[in-house]
């Protein structure tokens, strides 16, 4: 089967999201830590490298660190706070176990765009503000209409 | 790049819908309507039922319908559940356009688990009929609020 164009893009994101966490934690992105953070092989990684080096959003020379151009940068940053807003969604609202609203999260970013992602958050914002804050229904009957079998 | 499990569950996932829906509307899903559905070309469609019926997805003999099978019908169905769910709460509570909330439901609904979709379900439920409902917060409110830029 094809590889999709929105395949394509959402490997694309995973990988500027990965070098974006690397750079982060380490100052510096190496292929075979993005291997290791994607569980992926490293050839593929270097396949995908090539690609973000040929769209300008990667600075890479061969045996050398990988870092983000700044346009790699924004849509890395971009990706991140798309997933932050979901996994608060999931997690604080919908009341997901943490590591499955991280790993849902991490597939749904790819899906929607920055002004969902905000709206989520705004979503988040007030019901944990204004509907749990003011008691309009308590922590444990929130959990139990939102764990309820349908 | 590497085409991954994830991106090809995807896709044949979509192709699971696609003759789902094909099968409701018109009765039988043939090649080309599947393909004109999924604005994909026809040798990627007859890729794709190749795979499907490998895993028992499907039933098809060249140049005949194509039919699901009875696991087939279980995956369609459990993708129409979470769309709609998605859908749901990306129109009725986030107030994102239908179209918008059409396309971005159609790619999360891949992303996410059934109870992750059941849990929206009773998430949007409760904030219509008791958010929005009992005026908690106003109709006019609740656009100013979701649609505000941050």
């Amino acid at each position: 089967m094809k590889i999709n164009t929105d395949d394509l893009s959402r490997s694309l994101e995973d990988y500027l999201e990965a070098i974006y966490q690397l750079e982060k934690k380490n100052r510096v992105a190496r292929v075979k830590d993005i291997a290791d953070l994607l569980n992926v092989q490293m050839p593929s990684v270097t396949g995908a490298i090539k690609i973000l080096k040929n769209k300008n959003l990667v600075n890479y020379e061969k045996n050398s660190f990988i870092s983000l151009s700044e346009t790699g940068l924004t849509i890395a940053e971009s990706v991140q706070n798309r997933h932050s807003a979901l996994k608060d969604f999931l997690e604080k609202i919908l009341l997901m176990p943490s590591k499955t609203a991280e790993d849902q999260a991490c597939k749904m970013e790819h899906a929607i765009d920055p002004e969902t992602a905000m709206r989520f958050r705004s979503c988040t914002r007030f019901f944990r503000e204004e509907v749990l804050g003011k008691k309009i229904v308590d922590p444990a009957r929130w959990k139990k209409i939102i764990t309820a079998k349908q």
